[in-house]
This record gives structure tokens, C-alpha cells and sequence, in this order.
């Protein structure tokens, strides 16, 4: 009788190979291994998939998502102007949903029972697989050996490694940092940086260079978009994931896009992570600045907020909820004369504004200049000011500070 | 029999100087002129009185109203991270309702029975100023001369001043922008600045230096909060209003806090502004930073929100408004324990937050590190995952991308 | 060479047969008018018609809107659960934007440079209409007859009209209330009620029964929704605009959909209304008795925040204009499993829930039941509480009510 | 050498008391009994507290808590309108904090390790209890035996009280619902009513009487505040948990009060509950109406939507918490002028608001009243609407439903 099969998001790295060996011994499953490429550093992804097989595995998927995560993610991230707690552009939380996806279209491919992911218990990963799983498929059921297993550090893993012929990586243990990166950015973690008072060291960043060791002289750069989506840098056309490559490499080079902060992770407890994010915070910084002129003001200060809601939503692992599908329809109304240009200037770690243009900008020259005698009419303002401020004024007699009330 | 009496805002530049003659003449009126120091760069207050009371008006008092601004605003405005559409700081929003109040003190000290201001029809200002007037006394009448006159542009403001022998100002046509400044920034509008695909020129900037003149090495700087209020810079206890003043030097000499971006105006207009911060967003910055650590996450994301509102009320003129005081509770109580240190990095415009403490951090690096064996429960991230997403769950069976429902 | 011509909102009344007048007159001008019918009460639409034409108005159109009333606006008002302030489902806010797109299409259809209404200056109605025709022609030019003339009071009217041969309804001195009507309620205002400590008297109430007169025995209704669309009442399909004359009918005659309350007008200040709403408020009731089952809990509860956002932008007249668009895509995303039956309960005055059931329904009996061992796993909910309340503990230990600092 | 201690949450109901016995036998701790008061219907304590002693805890304290009930927890109720959903006005949200509270009291004065209660895994109330016992003390350790033990029904519970010699109440089986009451209502859930399409039955309901037998004549109640706290029924100034007890007859007496519908629960599903919160429901509708005419209404707006983040809050157990303080230092700030008094009418399952009036009232008859040549200026409203619509006017030229963008 054949045995169950389990699918696991695999990475290549050591917890990912010994989750192999342990699902195969402890849980005696069947392990189809899922590899997914969504523009992170170093893959390699030839010998880890040969490494995956050695192991013994059914089958290992090595699929490039680069695209599907540019097009379906990246976005609506920047339809959402996606910043977390106002301050992180999200990473992880875009990628983890479309490996779900491929991990639950893989186990129907294989009728697996179950599905598999490395992460650890005090991390928001774990729960964005697990929602996203669910959400695809209610039935499927998911393991997460890190949680389950008796390996409470990354010597006792190697040991176990190394007591089951799993291959252990050279340099496994060089890195300082617990890594995490793909075509959006990098986040850093662990290591000198768990005490918030230090300073990041030089060999946390990777993406950026150091501000002090990038050019003398400015770079302007212009960037297009069609309804919210970018679609041009200088003037030459790009699919997505190559307007994201293109401008990592701009601003990464120009020292812009390094982030330093502290985070609250949905499990309950405030963790200090380093991210660079340097085309990831260019396109949503030209992206605010072109919604700037192309999106009414009442509007622009409601969906500041339900960015809000969107970014908290995705960052706790509902990119497939009603709750996400509803502030995606929301945002996707938004977007549809968000259609413009606009001129950044980067300099030693700087990236700034200086133009924006757009065929259906709402800034009016005639209404804004200060030139009097065009064709906004001064003297309504006074009618306007008495009503606006008639609800004050009412309160100002009965409540307000010079009130009797307020006296009293 | 007396005349009736007229409290003026005055500057003692051209616009408002127009006034007092327009006032004396044209309203019949006896003018009393206010001249408010909140920090504006040139003032040569001395001279300013001295042309009003050439101009016969009744009094001019010259008001140091910086601590008071200090004290009473800003505080206020760090404590609310205080940012219009999440990118600009304020600044006259936060200094007219200071005016305005002196306008009312100095009113009811001289029975009078109007105010003045010389804001245009076009502006948020007069907004504001007439907003807390009514709030402050819903019963004394605002008088806006420049709205009500009929000289449309700066060359009629001048020959009416020379047909009423008012001395105008020497280069009174030279400045090229429109500026309104005080301790906590400087605004640039007008000329070159009204087509927003032009970049700024560098004879806007004032307060910072060009990012490519400043030193090649970095400044670092300290900052401590107690309860939400800055204290002490670089371990040196001072008043808000120094502290403010040493950081727009330090961010300033180092080209940070330049803004270039196009707002909402009330009047509902977009409008391209730039404005220089350079003190202002260094606070906020590591005010904020403070938050990230002392401000409970729940607790946070609502506040990050709220602030939203509160710097639309105020922009809008409601900073005495029942409104504005309800959110200011709000804020207070957020801030009980926002005490400690904040460190940060300068460097030819960037400033960075590279490190942050606490007495009473909810950082816990027992909780937070990824080493295992800690005081976090691994083990429960399962259970908390369960039923975390139990109502995503349900929602996949019936409703979900998988349901019969979603695929009829 | 012929006159410009004007499109006015005529209702037949008073009001606007002076205005009639008042434009020919005053303003020099033809005048069309438009005459919708969206389901108010006594129309008398032939004789309307008539009166106009005899005071030489160059056309009047009579159009029947009540489908177009409830299929385009009704619709997205239940979607909404349309609730000014929680507390009033909006009654003209809702028939004053379709009134205005058939005055500019008739504009355009007769090539008029003006439209025209009959509003006074204090209220809602006339930033309604004025937005509206804004939104859908920005440059047609609007007229406000009654904000401009001298006429004070009724009187005044009644005495214009008599001068200038406009013929005075009969009784139109009689109705002591102000009244605006439609099918989706009645809004009744000034005399008696203009002091919110009287009780309304019984003469103010034309669409719902006394309590105290209706029938003894409770009567049960059935309400069946497709994606959040009424569809059939007692299981006959109906269109909408059937629907709510059938629940007006049943609700009203059971003394239900009576408010009395006191709203704050978008010119600042508050007003004392009183409304009846008995097919609108059992429609709302009813919907979001349905909603509380297909909805899911994360999505209800942004969506009960976003109501008051949609509400408050429709009752100031913004319903042709980017940020209710984007609210409808929002509302929209959220109906697509609202499907089902609500069974209600009619009793003197009262309307209650009794029953709801959908194929869609989010609500799980086996997770639901206080029964034990069922599919809900209650081991799972220590993990669960133990994270969810991590951010407390941590609070708790440092800045919480028996911590150092609290006690300090 | 003594056995460690555990204070239990102990309603003297058949759980509790098999709680009682679990933790001396299965835990081998002595057992500390609270028992508090804070309104339930029936409670014969003495019994209760007799029958605690019989099995041999250590003490059995029985607290009165209904005035700190009242005035601690019931004013914050009020002045945030709770409805938790826009439905559902609290009930076991607010007392269980409070019993939390006394727990740990009582556990800090008999040096107590642990707390105890006696909810089940699939409700809010655990959370509640553990989520305020980390709050007060986060040291304290917290267990569940209704979650931990092997006890699947309530046959279970019985068999193992009758091998343990733990007295079983007569008619233990009885209830054919579960139930949880105090001073603020009683909630009824289970048997008949977890098809959520069963109507109520009629024994389900004890403090209201079903409106057909209720009294043929109106009865009305007038009801003080001061500073949103009521003070005073029909002129009698009585303490507020004197208030809630007569309101809860008035109000019960003439039908009104009973709510039957789906909530979602913190764990993840959706419940059918039905409440009878006669008092309540009266008071916050009497509160709100005198909201209406004392809070200005840019604060009431905002006010209304932070009110569902404070029932959320309280509903998931965050009554300690820096959030819900915030929140309530918000909604304090709002109540300082809510005084006044609201005259109400009940009437067979009905209560209207009739009449509010109040020293401090923002409705205003010479700006409200349709009389004209009143204090309100019609003429301004023509400048207002102009500026008020103008950031419409210029979307409609760009991209409105009109211009060339939208057509094309």
C-alpha cells in the first residue's frame, strides 16, 4: 500500500532539507518538494533540486513565479500603497501566499494528503502559510515540523543532519543573519541586530550600498504608470519584474532603500528588522506622489487609512480573505486615472520627488496660483467660511472655551 | 464719539501694512496691530512696530509667543506624529490658532469688535484664523481685507501703498515664492513651484543645506522623550523650543527635512507645496521610533489612524474644536510611557533611526530572539493558528476561491 | 434672438411654480421643466403638467423614476445599510442626485446653459442638486431662485404669486410640516417640531399606522435577498420598486418604521426630523440580518465602519463622485454571497428578526453547538490564548496596572 | 508541607462545583472560592457558598460587585454607546473583567499560584478571564478545566459529581439553554436556538414579557444625565445600579429589550445568541438621542466609529488594556456636556424617544427653523457650495462620469 504524500515548500536551505528527512522518517510520508523562484539571491536551484532528489523525494517542482508574483502581488501592493504599521513595505507576506497556492495546486496535482513549511513557531510565516492553505483548500491538512520537532537550535539540526545523511550546506552557519528575500526586498534579522540600540553592521546589506561609497553626482530617473501599474522606467517599457529588478538596481546603488526598525509581529511580540527595500520603496514613493494629483482628496484620505487595513490584513496572512478581496476592489477603483509620470532624483541614499505629470492630473493651475483675477472665486470663501464653521460656532457659545459651561 | 476698534494680524510686510491704511480708511475703523514671534527668520520687530505706529494705529504689541508655541502646539503635534495625507507636518496650521487667540486676548483687553487678518480667498489660513476666532469669541466679526479689496495683484497692492504713503518694503518684489515660516518650518510656494513637474530651484531652500554640500562624514545625535515630549538633545536638557531650534541646525546642516509635494487644501484645491522641516521631521521620525518600542501594537495601529484625523482637523482650522480635543485625550493617553532615547544618523539628507531604548520597552528579547528555548511557547502557535484562522476556514468551505459557490 | 433657456426641478408646488415665474421674469429666461416621479405620495402629475404649461414654461416633462430609483439607488443603499449618524437611512439624499442627472440631461437634450431648483439656503438639498449637476456637467450653471429672491417667508410667496398670476394649490397653507417624500420614506420637519422636547403629534405620520391601532395578532414576513439584492417578499419575485411599495404597505400598517431624531445637516447645524421609513427600514433590517451569516466577521466589521463613511458622503451630496465610487466597489465585493431568506415578525411597532438562512451561511452548527466533541477543537483555544494575549502579558510586566511604572 | 493554591471563579452551578473537586483530586490544590455578585437573577449564596464549604475549600468569599459593576464598567459602557457589531450592547464582556479583577485580589491575599474558571474552549469568556488575569497580574498562572478535562457533556459532568460526592443541583437538566446574566441582561444561547431559522421560543425570555401582554396604554419615562452619566429616573436621582434595576422593570414590563441574532465570536465562528437587555438598551438609546443635540457633529461621527473598536476590544477581552484605556480617555473627553434629559415612550415591545433637552444643547431654533430672516445668512450657502464642491468640479472636468476620460 503506497503511503500518504505530504508537499513541502522547499528552499534548498538546512531546514528545509532535514524537514524532508523527518517527514519521511517521523511522519512516513511520501515528500513532493515544491522550490519556488520569486527573485531571491542565490538559488542555485539546479543542485537543490538534485539535492531534494537524493534525499529521496517523489518530486521536486522547481517553478519560476516571478511573474505571477509581480502581476497578481506586487501590484496590488502597489495599488495599496502597502506599508505596515505606516513604515514596511511587506516581503514575506506577499510571497508566502503564492507558494501556498503552488504547494496546494501541487498536492491536488499529486493527491496529497498534506502539505509542509519550515517555519518556525514565533514567526508570522508560519501562520500566512497555514491561512493561505486553508483558504485554497479547507480540507488539506499542514505540517510544520520546526514547531513539532525536538531541534530547539540550528547545532542540534546539523547534528540531526548529520546522523541521517542529510548534506549540511558549507557555510551553514557563516551567516550572522536569518535572511528572507525575493524580487520586493530583503529582510535581516537575528544576530547583533536583536538589540534595538545597535546600529546595523555593514555586512547586514547586500541590495544597498552604503551611502557614503555611491556617486557624486545626482540620478534623475523617470517612472511611468498606467492605472496604478508601472509600466515604463525612462521611457522604455518593462513588464513588472523588470521595472522591480531595474530600479533595486538604481536605488540599491544610490544607497536608497535600506529600513531599520521595529515591528509588531502578529504572534504578539515586537521584533527589530532591517529590510531593504530599494525598488520596492521607489515605486510606492513615485506611486503616492502621482496619486497625489490623480486621485480626488476626499478620497486620497480615505484610502490612506483602509492602506491601513490592507497592509495589517495581508501582513497576518489573509491575501486570500473577503476581507482582503473587498479593500482590493476598493483600491482597484482608485487606480483607474492613476496614469502619469513621474521624476525622482536619487543622491547618496536620498530618493525625492521633483516632478509629476499626469493626462488627468486634478492639479489646476488657474485655481492654485496665487496670481489673483483667475478663475477661483475669492469671494465665496467667505460664505464657505461662515458655513464651515457654523457647527464651531454654535459649539463655541454653549461648550466652547470662553463658554459659561466651560467656565464653570 | 470713539471709533470702533480693529485687532490686526500684523507681519509688517507689504500685505499687511496695505491693511492698516485700508482699515483706517476704508472701515472707519481704530486698528490695534498683534506682531506674533513664533520663530519666523527675519523679523526686525523693532522697525515693524515702529511703521505701524507711523501709520497711527492705536498700539502694536509684539508678542514672544515661541515657548508658548512650544508648549502648547507642537507638544501636541509630536505627540500625534502630526502629518497631513501622511507627508506634510503642518506649520501654519499649527501657528494660526496661536494668533488668533492672541487676536481675541488683545480685542478683549481693547473692547474691540472686530479682527483682522491678511490671508487670501484662495488659502487655508484665513480658514483657520477665522475658525478659531469664532471659537475662541463666536460673538467678534473677522475682517478679511485682502478678499474684500479690489487689488488683484502685488502691483496694485504697491500703488495703493504709494497713494497712501505706506512705506513698502525695499525688494518687496524681489522674493520670488510666497513663505510662511516659524520654529517648526518654513513653507515655499508660487512661481517656479506652480507647475509640479519642475524641480524646485535652489534659491527656495533656506533652512538646509543642498544634500551635496554637507559634510562627508555622518552626525549622530541622541534625542530623549519623556511621556512623549523631547527633553534633552545629545544628553543636554533643554525647552522645546531650543530643542527645536538645535535640531533644524543639526538636520538642516546636514540637508534633511526638505518636502517637495502636492496637498489638499480645504478650499478643495491640490496645491504644489515644498516646505523645510528639517527639526520638525527629525522628531517626528524619532518620535515615532520611541512609539514603535513603548506603544502596544493593537494600540498603535489605531493611534497611526487617528492621527490621520487629527491632522486633518487641524489643517482644517479645528485645533479648538470639541473634535480635536477628544482626539488630543486619545493622544495623551498614548504617550504615558513614551520615555527613553533615540539615536540618529545623519548624512547628506538622510536621517536615520539607528537605534532606540526604553525603561519601559515592550521589546522583549527573551520573546523576540530566534534562538529557541526561550520563554516563547512554540507549541501554542498551533493552537493560536487554529483558531486564528477558523473563520477563514469556514469562509473556504462555502464561500472560498475552491467552493462549488465560487466556481459556479 | 431667443432667450437662454433654464431646466428647473418642478414639483408643482408652490415653490417652484414661483420659481417658474421668478425665472421668466427676473432672470430673463425659457424655462423646461423636469418632474420626476420617484414614488412621492399624492403627484397629481397631469394637472402638474398642465399648470405649468399655462404659465408658459416651453416644456414639462413628466418622467417616472421609480425603477431606475430603486435599481440604481435603492440598491446600493441596502448594500450599504445606508445609515446617516446609525440612525436615518436617508431619504432625499438619495432621489436629489437622480433628479439633478435628468435636469442636465434634459439641459443637454434642449441645449439650456442653466438648471435651476427650488431649495432654500439652509438646508441639505441644495448642496445635493449643485454637486450633483457638477459632477455630471461641470459647466452647466446653477440657480437657486429661493436662495436669491427677497421673497422671507410663505407669505411673501403666496403674495408673488398672486401678483404675477401663478395659481396658489389650495390649502397650501394648510400642512403645518414641511414634507419630502419618496418611495424609499417621508420626511417630515418645522412647526411643531422644530422643539426636540415635543412629541410628535399624530397628524405628522401619512405612511405607518399608530401602534396603538394596529392589528392584535403578530404578522410574519419572508424577505429573499440574491447577492444583497431584494428579490421576493413571501416567496413572490418582485422587482424592487414592487418590493418596497409591498413592504411600505405591510410595515407601515403594523405601525413600524417611525423615527424621531435629531441630525446634523452638512451646513452646520442640527436639525430636529422626523421620518417614516417603514419599507426601507425593514429592508435594512433585514439585510443585515442576512449579512450577520454570510458575511465574514473580519469583512462585517470594516464594513460597519465604511457604512457611516458611505453615509455621510451620500447625505452630502456626493453620490456621483470618486470616493463613493470607490466605496460602491468596496460594498459591492461584499454582497456577492449575500443570498438568502430572512423570516421577520411584525407586531405594533415592532419589526424583529425571527429567522435568517442562506445557502452561503457562514454559521457552523458542529462548530457553533455548546455539545462537546464536535469538530471545534477546544485544546486548540490554550495555544490561541496564549498568543493572542502575549502583547498583553508583555504590557502587563512593564507599563500595566500592578507594574513598577504604573504604581510610580 | 502545604499545597499550592488556587482561586476559582465559582457560580455554585454544577460546573463550578465539579471544578471545585477536579482541582483538589486531578491538581491536589487547595481550592479558594469567589463567588460575586453582579446582578444575576437568582442566586441563594448563601446556599452556594454553604455547599463550597461542604466540599472542603479553603474559603468561599461572596463579593457584592453590582455598584462597582455599575460605576466602574457600565459609565464606560454608556459613554461608548457598546454595541459591539452595532448590535449587541455587552453583557459577560463586562462583568467578567471585573470578576477577573477580585480573582486576582483574592489570589494576591491568600498568596494564591493560580486562578481558575470555569469556561469551555469554545467561547469568549476564557479569553476574557485570562486575558484580565495577565493584565492585573502577569504572573499569575491561569488553568481551565472545562478545557482540559475529559468531560464531554453534561451526563459526564453529572457522572463524575455523583462518584465524587459533588452535590448536583435538582432540575440541573432543565434549562434547556445556557445562560449568562448580570445587572446589564441576560444572554440566552443553546437547544432550540442554534438553528438559527427557529424563532425564540417563549420560555427562552424571563426579564422581558412578550409585548402581547403587555400594557394597552403608553407608558412614559424620562430619563437625567450628567456628564453622560444617568442620574435620575422620572426626577428620582438614584445611583446608577438602582437605575438599571428600574429601568429593567420598565422597560421588561412594556416588552422592550430582547435582541435574537448572529454574532462572531473571538474563536473564529459565528453564534446565535439572544439577549434581554431591557435596561440597556434603553439607557443607550437614551444616551444616544442626548448625544445627538450635545456633541458637535464632526466629534459625533468620529465618536460612532470609535465605538465599535471599543466593543471589539472589550467583546475580545481587552477591558485592561492600553487600547480600550485610549479609547475610553476618548470617549470621557466626549461626555463632558452630555447632560440633560430624555423623555421616552414605551409601548408593547417599543421605546421611542420622544423628547431631549439639555443646558448645554448645540441644536439652535433661530439657525434651524425654516422661518426665514433668521440668524442663518442664505446667502452665504451660495459660497459655500462653491468651495465646498469645487475639488467635485474639477474630478468632473478631468475624470468624472462626463469627461473625455470616461468616455473613451
Amino acid at each position: 500500500m503506497s503511503k500518504e504524500k505530504v508537499v513541502l515548500a522547499y528552499s534548498g536551505g538546512l531546514d528545509t532539507s532535514v524537514c524532508v528527512k523527518w517527514l519521511q522518517d517521523e511522519k512516513n510520508l511520501d515528500v513532493v518538494c515544491v522550490c519556488g523562484n520569486v527573485g531571491q539571491e542565490e538559488i542555485g536551484l539546479d543542485a537543490k533540486k538534485q539535492k531534494a532528489l537524493d534525499l529521496g523525494v517523489l518530486d521536486c517542482q522547481v517553478l519560476d513565479l516571478r511573474d505571477e508574483f509581480s502581476d497578481e502581488f506586487l501590484t496590488k501592493a502597489i495599488a495599496a500603497n502597502s506599508m505596515y504599521e505606516n513604515k514596511y513595505p511587506l516581503l514575506s507576506a506577499l510571497s508566502r501566499p503564492l507558494l501556498a497556492k503552488k504547494l496546494v495546486e501541487v498536492a491536488h496535482e499529486f493527491g496529497a494528503t498534506y502539505v509542509a513549511h519550515g517555519c518556525t513557531g514565533k514567526g508570522n510565516d508560519q501562520v500566512r502559510f497555514e491561512a493561505a492553505v486553508k483558504a485554497l483548500d479547507p480540507e488539506l491538512k499542514v505540517i510544520a515540523p520546526v514547531r513539532e520537532w525536538d531541534l530547539k537550535c540550528r547545532p542540534d539540526e546539523v547534528a540531526y543532519a548529520h546522523a541521517h545523511n542529510v548534506p549540511v550546506p558549507e557555510g551553514a552557519n557563516d551567516n550572522p543573519y536569518s535572511i528572507d528575500d525575493n524580487l520586493w526586498g530583503r529582510a535581516i534579522e537575528c544576530g547583533h541586530l536583536e538589540d534595538p540600540w545597535n546600529e546595523p553592521l555593514d555586512d547586514a546589506w547586500v541590495m544597498t550600498k552604503n551611502p557614503e561609497d555611491t556617486p557624486d553626482a545626482p540620478t534623475y530617473t523617470e517612472i511611468e504608470f498606467e492605472a496604478g501599474k508601472p509600466v515604463a522606467v525612462d521611457g522604455k517599457k518593462m513588464k513588472l519584474s523588470e521595472i522591480v529588478i531595474a530600479l533595486n538596481k538604481i536605488s540599491g546603488d544610490n544607497g536608497f532603500g535600506r529600513l531599520d526598525l521595529v515591528e509588531d509581529r502578529l504572534v504578539g511580540l515586537k521584533s527589530r528588522e532591517c529590510y531593504e527595500v530599494p525598488g520596492a520603496l521607489t515605486l510606492i514613493t513615485a506611486h503616492k506622489a502621482l496619486e497625489d494629483i490623480c486621485v480626488e482628496g476626499d478620497l486620497l484620505k480615505t484610502k490612506i487609512k483602509l492602506e491601513q487595513d490592507w497592509a495589517t490584513a495581508v501582513y497576518n496572512g489573509q491575501w486570500y480573505s473577503p476581507l482582503k478581496n473587498a479593500l482590493d476592489a476598493f483600491m482597484a477603483d482608485t487606480q483607474k486615472f492613476v496614469t502619469g509620470t513621474v521624476r525622482l532624483k536619487f543622491f547618496k541614499g536620498n530618493c525625492h520627488v521633483v516632478g509629476r505629470k499626469s493626462p488627468f492630473s486634478l492639479y489646476d493651475y488657474g485655481l492654485a496660483t496665487y496670481d489673483r483675477d483667475t478663475t477661483f472665486d475669492e469671494k465665496a470663501s467667505a460664505g464657505f467660511i461662515e458655513i464651515d464653521t457654523l457647527s464651531l460656532k454654535t459649539w463655541a457659545k454653549v461648550q466652547g472655551p470662553s463658554s459659561a459651561a466651560a467656565q464653570a
